[in-house]
């Protein structure tokens, strides 16, 4: 039996984590008092831990980062790894201005006096369009009533405040046991587009009373985003802001955990299914989707092999315009397995499809083979997909997600940005 | 002065070159004499040299190499780099099918067999849909005749019948003078798209009569694709049965080129000018394009930086629909040059938008400049958009070209294949 179970709360659900959420105008200006009359969603959110918090973050890779990922890492070099609160915001990154750094800094400071803590001790991430100066007014109007909204309830307010061209709401949690104590973990995510879109940020919170080492909160949250947050794909252009940060209260009174043990085993897979099911729920709401694709790579030589070549096969915008299509044309996905860079032997190859519709080999040691084009059809008519790749060449597998390329992609992407 | 003359005639344009080309029905089934009626196109081409030529080819790098690749790479070892033909269809990619090799082969081996040369000095081709069987019957056919049609001015038939998804026949030469006399070098290309897709195959046929060692003429075609041909992204998926290939007759009675002197430089010259006008008419006929996109990246550290940034910019989908909706959001440039695998600096990154209408900058040592949207807009509208990024860190500087993302890139990929 999994020894875990999924939960109402986001990143409430885990013992001492308030959080609120609430419209400021960042981009459409301060509140009139019409805000749900004119459908203004929340654009700015805040979590506030009841205790000091071990916390671990794992950013974007890209040469370009946005000023709040450079303040954060500051500011948790300063804390030794220590956060009390996170402060977000959506419709402007705050990214490649020249006082970026400057207000994501303001936006800490306003946090820490609102809140009587450290500085250091507060997060910070905002996404939304590149290149904008970001005005600090609504920023200063929102933070106390922010702080005056703080609830144990507050999860959805701040999972709305976070969307940008998100469709759906973003939260999952589970709770599971270590040490004979229930402890509690939650998340909330936001991607893969915006209104007025820049690039397809994604930012993730998650929280947890479980007690961890930083060291070991590190190690789980790097392991666990390689094989979920990283598996994912959109549309292959990586964000200035991506930022997944990991905070545990510790209140769950389970013995902390300092070595790779069988509690951390039983942590890493708890936080395992709430980075997963936040990764499927970013993929399905990829901007313009219309069907998600789940990829795995099994019978592969190693792990790095599977990765690499589940996500050359998700990111191939041939296979995803295929999978809109709802055509069968598994050339196409040989041909991403084929350029992805690994040592595959292409002549072990097999290929299928797979839906609730039912399962089907397209492809066996690299051929094309005759299959039944009415079972692909059915299968390809639902609107989440399983693309099957075998190796033949050894035990491990990897699993990637992403959605297909449509109109609507082009669409969201194309109009101007006001 | 250049020493270059863009002249008409295509693969036919240098001395001792003939070419066929005619509808056999590979697809759609063999001729009943009322072709032009019903709108078939020429689907079988062939080439044929009055004499031995040197010739050089670079292929797909996928794992996944189509069975005419296969083929010609072994024809061309075994005749020592010597061919005197080429056979070449469309509609059928002759790929992951369990007798591919074989019937490349037998294409080879009848038109070996028809103009009385070795089997190994034939070149074989073939692009279209991925695993379907190809079909002989329609070759046996088309050989004889093919043989029968060559000609001197058979260029436009040859040129038209390597077409797929092309909405342009691509053809382009120039002459220039090497040691005194007048040599000329032509090229055909096809790309990039398919009716029934399957990928963007990509073929380029090229033939000169100047006179070259085998070593300096791969040489030369190594290094060319490098910065022509490797530098075009469509979509970033890349083909299974990507071709280029170059033939030398020698007729131009130069004394052979066998070091890298000035006549050396001089003919990579002339290839560079047909291949990279050969590139450019593939960006702007990629498929669903309604604008090329020329992306220079200068003042880099090096040149595989400089090609490296440009092919990120290029490549990347936010950009191409940015410049499908004419919106200068630029974030999304430099977005794509902080991800590329590169060491750049990007505090020291400036950003031009420029075309026919005139010239901005955007972005000034990494940040977003106020500039005039207005004039941002005139210039997008055009159909022909320069993205310039200045890396400010050193002399190199490399071409990179592309098209946008559009709708109609998604429906005929989209779009079932039968």
């Amino acid at each position: 039996m999994e020894n875990f179970e999924t939960i109402n709360g986001g990143i409430c659900a885990a013992k001492g984590f308030k959080a609120s959420g609430l419209y400021c105008g960042i981009k459409h200006g301060l509140p009139n008092g019409n805000e749900s009359a004119t459908g203004k969603k929340n654009d700015i959110a805040m979590i506030f831990a009841d205790v000091e918090c071990n916390a671990a973050g794992v950013y974007t890779s890209n040469k370009v980062k946005g000023a709040p990922v450079v303040v954060t890492k500051n500011n948790l070099a300063k804390s030794g790894g220590k956060a009390r609160a996170v402060i977000v915001n959506s419709g402007n990154a705050n990214t490649c201005n020249a006082d970026g750094e400057e207000k994501a800094l303001e936006m800490c400071r306003l946090t820490a006096e609102q809140l009587g803590i450290p500085t250091e001790q507060v997060i910070v991430a905002s996404t939304g369009v590149i290149g904008l100066t970001l005005p600090i007014e609504p920023i200063r109007y929102a933070v106390p009533l922010l702080a005056e909204k703080l609830s144990y309830e507050g999860n959805i307010e701040a999972a709305t405040a976070i969307m940008t061209t998100d469709t759906v709401r973003k939260e999952y949690a589970v709770k599971f046991t270590v040490d004979g104590k229930e402890c509690r973990l939650g998340g909330m995510a936001k991607g893969s587009g915006m209104i007025h879109p820049n690039m397809a940020t994604t930012l993730n919170f998650i929280t947890t009373d479980c007690n961890l080492s930083p060291e070991m909160l590190k190690k789980a949250l790097s392991e666990i985003v390689k094989v979920t947050y990283n598996c994912l794909s959109v549309d292959g252009d990586q964000s200035t802001n991506d930022t997944c940060m990991l905070m545990a209260s510790g209140l769950a009174g389970n013995t902390e955990i300092t070595s790779e043990n069988a509690d951390f085993e039983t942590f890493k897979n708890a936080l395992y299914q709430v980075m997963k099911n936040l990764t499927i729920m970013l993929a399905k709401d990829g901007e313009g989707a219309t069907k998600l694709i789940t990829c795995v790579c099994g019978s592969a030589p190693d792990w790095d092999t599977a990765i690499t070549a589940a996500k050359s096969v998700i990111r191939s915008p041939l296979v995803k315009t295929m999978i809109y299509g709802e055509d069968a044309n598994c050339g196409r996905i040989v041909c991403a397995v084929g350029y992805s860079e690994t040592d595959i032997d292409v002549s072990k190859l097999d290929i299928y499809l797979a839906s609730r519709a039912g399962k089907i080999q397209t492809y066996k040691g690299g051929l094309n083979l005759n299959f039944s084009e009415e079972k692909a059809a059915e299968i390809l008519k639902e609107d989440e997909i399983e693309i099957l790749i075998e190796l033949n060449s050894g035990t491990a597998s990897a699993t990637a997600w992403g959605c297909d390329l449509t109109y609507d992609y082009v669409k969201i992407n194309g109009d101007y940005r006001s």
